[in-house]
């Protein structure tokens, strides 16, 4: 089966291509949705409108489609940062307390369109650190292009204290959730 | 300061080398230990005779050792697998329950004989998968020297539901804890 990965982050190209062969064809769509929706439904949301539109650009209709959103939320949904002062409001902001990761997800086989949207959700317990701290981090630009402005597996090792849930899903990509729907609902196994 | 990693595991050095420029002196020493000791204390010794091998084979007397000792409990401790049978068993008893992974490690400055044993806790709640899929994770070879016959990091992800705690101590090193205690109790700051 032609596996489609709808991303082109280096996460989750990196994850998938440890179980499966697959192309990767980032979605162009515009990442809106509406503010009434809460977090988990605004990440399937987006999830969903990312498979549905690299779903219309493959002509020849065989493949499976797999897209996931991403979204770091603490009061608030904190997207990737605009800035490195907005990056360093959100280190503020989440030092000492615990936030969510929900990745939502689409897997869609263009064959029969069968299609499952879910989500998986990870709490996430920063330490402690003063502003210098921040600082240091920040000069290591990992924050740029990372929703919540930082990476759990780079140096954003040293902010994370403890973790409740799917490490991989605050990486971006909940291989665990997919690999079982992949299995129960499309007959792939990624153990093959 | 010079540091010393007394291991040669290729985890542990992966996860170090992001942070520090380091040695790898892997301890010579045979791996015995109690069986009155509790879990938590035998990760703990395990790590201090490991950092003391390693101290008195470095006469320069300059360096900052790191040790570290991992090991998987499920009612018992889970070795590394003595071989693909007992691989085999370890992952039918995981198999749908909580296990806990331990890491005691030992941090020792040869210059002023200051020392700190702490250890790190992380439970692990493994999935329900049948013994085909036992097989084809076996078939990866990926259970060879690990304790608990997985890694968490590989093909393991596919057998890992959820996890509470810190993930990289589950890989053999939790560098969050380490990382504190080597800036609050040798002023070493990995960030820098």
């Amino acid at each position: 089966m032609r596996i489609v990965l709808a991303s082109k982050s280096p996460r989750r190209i990196e994850i998938l291509s440890k179980f499966a062969e697959f192309e990767s064809i980032p979605s162009l769509v515009e990442e809106k949705y509406s503010k009434r929706l809460k977090p988990r439904e605004i990440a399937m949301y987006l999830s969903l409108i990312k498979a549905l539109d690299v779903e219309e650009r493959i002509k020849e209709k065989n493949a499976l489609i797999i897209s996931a959103d991403t979204i770091v939320v603490l009061d608030e949904i904190l997207e990737k940062p605009k800035s490195r002062e907005e990056a360093f409001c959100f280190l503020q902001k989440l030092k000492g307390r615990v936030h969510k990761v929900i990745t939502g997800y689409t897997i869609l086989n263009q064959k029969n369109l069968k299609k499952i949207t879910d989500f998986e959700e990870t709490k996430v317990q920063f330490g402690n650190y003063d502003n210098s701290f921040i600082d240091k981090y920040l000069d290591k630009n990992e924050y740029i292009d990372k929703a919540g402005a930082y990476a759990i597996q780079g140096y954003g090792k040293l902010l994370v204290k403890k973790i409740t849930g799917d490490y991989m899903n605050i990486v971006g990509f909940p291989i665990y959730s997919i690999s079982q729907h992949l299995k129960n609902d499309f007959n792939i196994d990624l153990m093959d």
